[in-house]
């Protein structure tokens, strides 16, 4: 009986992994342009990390966290998110202490033990970027900016910015309490989880997914902010018109845990459905501290990478074609397959990307591998060739013939043929 | 208290990561020429795919896998090594229905739970390539030339190949027997391990890592092959040959799995105290069908990353500094700060990677963050500056020093100053 993947998970294989490659190679290549330089953290962390910074109550931590006990009994989880790992990063190798404002991406595999769905996986990808060290409002247009070029750079179309406030710890105190004042005479009209949110933080009932006519008038964040708050989030809208990143505030886009304070934010694209959320992140002043770090604001965003495809898929934007092959070579007799061999070899030592047949099979049926693999030329090695020390190039594209010495061949391809 | 990274995890931080991210990008380019596409399979797979893949019997199975129940009751494990997903998945995908060889690279976290020392992590990293469905002694020469050629590539100096064959499970129950009758007036003096390998795999007392002077005078498994076995094993040494690969035959260089056929090969290399392995791999015609799949041949290769990175600093080979920044820019004055972040953003949206301060820093440290930076040009704007829609840039390097306009730069600066 055959062995299959694990719920949840899938197998990238040729064909589909190049358009992963290409989000990775953009998102690599935008950071570069950002100046945001790449950690890495481990798969996993005590699971502690993660009640700390994801929060206890939470749906991951308390329903979809992968934990287990090691072989040591410590308790360690996958990870269900990027920012509380970096964040663990930057407390523990002490970046805090370099002069420079640390930006920071990451690209990597996160896991959430939830029902699969349509892009959604146990197994899913996050692309994500941090700054932390800097409290000035140019820093969160740059984040917003960084993620809005970037999905314009792989090709999205109808990216929106939405953008709102949530202040700080101080402003949402009140802001709570009129909140409470609001929902009260509805309370127990609210759905199930927005009665029990009502008390914990009822911020988040106004983003309740279940039904939303109970928020229609509710009070707006944004008129609780102090002074200070509201100067900050004037600021971070200023650069983003500076920018012509085009905006939406939308004073309902909460982020429900204590750390977030100033801006939060999400990227909505058409095309998935309804317009949909394709990434989103925020600033969080609070979070360095809560993990145990010295009180270091930091602010950044997490892009989940199947929703990009996704979305990518259902726009119809042309992903580029990965390099095709150079030449592919065809040796008949057993002298010329010897030959094929090591030319083939001398070939990718230049950086030719070659390739042959390896199953004995026909010409015909080589000729189409050839023409699978796209490759720009074939040529065909045989005894008289061998004999002649010349090999003849056949441009598959245009039918044109080239007949070149196998020294030359060997020695000088790359610089030549393949320029 | 601040929480650690777990036990045998390394965060890989900007100024260590550009060596992980030279090394891959080497591994991507060489797959590229030849012709070996990417894979990716889950991080974690159902634990009885290593029980078959790998052993029930080996230290890795048995000892140190990262193995867990998930909310579903199914048995997980971490992957210890990446072969053994690559089957499940050439099997699962069907890929043996393709018409050419599958031709698979993967780069990617495995984990062990071992003792960590100098090179050696829980979580570690490995760069390996299989290829399924040819039994074409030229292709084990390709896939021990790719990785030699690997090497070579990112810098390391005297690899050197051992090869060697162990032949067909048919050649080896010969083989085996006469392993039995030499150690058996010997037996008792043994290694513990060693003991219990005698009656299981005795060709795993060639490889000994506790005492090695019983098996002198061992018999060579090369003269237990059968004629189609040497044969085979000659024609992947006339192909190395004719590469010029430099390889040296090693009849104790052994791989105890039962499925493992004909060619084995290690690599080492010089530097890292005694010579040493590096990476190795072989001919596993036996794998496919073991996991479950139809009877397809195939032989590949792991290489590990972390011991490449160590190899590479003892030898003191230079990895390219990854690219500096293009351009810093200082703005002074609130007028001139929002130009820079605008000017920023249209700047890199050319291609241009550009950076400024986000700390409210003085003149003087925002220069030093440039150098930091190894910036190519800085640029001060003031409020004169902006007046006049100019403003000057100063090569570091030189200390020229160049003015430009601020609609010149911001439409044109990738093509002229940064082409």
């Amino acid at each position: 009986m055959s062995i299959q993947k694990p719920k949840g998970t899938q197998d990238l294989l040729p064909g589909d992994v190049e358009k992963w490659q290409y989000v990775e190679s953009k998102a690599r290549e935008i950071c570069r342009k950002f100046n945001y330089k790449e950690i890495r953290t481990p798969i996993f962390e005590h699971t502690e990390l993660f009640s700390r910074g994801v929060g206890e109550t939470t749906d991951i931590v308390e329903k979809e966290m992968y934990t287990f006990l090691d072989k040591g009994d410590r308790s360690i989880s996958l990870r269900p998110e990027g920012t509380a790992g970096v964040v663990r990063a930057y407390v523990e190798n002490k970046l805090y202490g370099e002069p420079d404002v640390s930006k920071l991406y990451y690209i990597g595999p996160m896991f959430r033990y939830e029902q699969p769905q349509a892009g959604r996986y146990r197994q899913f990808h996050q692309f994500g970027i941090e700054a932390f060290g800097s409290v000035d409002p140019s820093l969160d247009a740059e984040v917003i900016a960084l993620g809005y070029s970037f999905y314009k750079e792989i090709g999205l179309k109808e990216v929106t910015v939405e953008i709102n406030s949530v202040g700080t710890p101080e402003d949402r105190t009140v802001y709570r309490q009129k909140l409470q004042e609001f929902f009260a005479p509805v309370k127990h009209l609210l759905c199930k989880d927005c009665q029990s949110r009502y008390d914990r933080n009822p911020m988040r009932i106004l983003d309740c997914k279940t039904d939303q006519k109970f928020t229609e008038g509710a009070p707006d964040i944004l008129e609780y902010l102090d002074e200070a708050s509201t100067s900050y989030f004037q600021s971070v809208l200023e650069h983003l018109h500076g920018m012509d990143i085009p905006y939406r505030i939308n004073p309902r886009l909460v982020r429900g845990l204590d750390y977030y304070t100033h801006t939060a934010f999400e990227y909505k694209a058409a095309g998935i459905g309804a317009i949909d959320t394709i990434g989103g992140g925020g600033r969080y002043n609070g979070l360095v501290e809560q993990i145990g770090g010295n009180d270091q604001p930091g602010v950044g965003f997490g892009l989940g990478v199947e929703r990009i495809l996704l979305v990518l898929q259902a726009q119809g934007v042309d992903v580029p074609k990965p390099n095709p092959l150079d030449v592919y070579l065809i040796g008949l007799g057993e002298a010329a397959e010897k030959e094929v061999t090591k030319l083939l070899y001398q070939l990718r030592q230049q950086g030719v990307a070659a390739e042959k047949d390896y199953q004995g099979r026909k010409i015909k049926a080589q000729m189409k591998s050839a023409d699978r693999f796209q490759a720009t030329y074939v040529a065909i090695l045989g005894d008289d060739e061998l004999a002649r020390g010349e090999i003849t190039l056949k441009k598959m594209a245009t039918g044109d013939q080239l007949t070149v010495s196998l020294a030359d061949l060997a020695a000088n391809a790359a610089k030549t043929l393949f320029a």
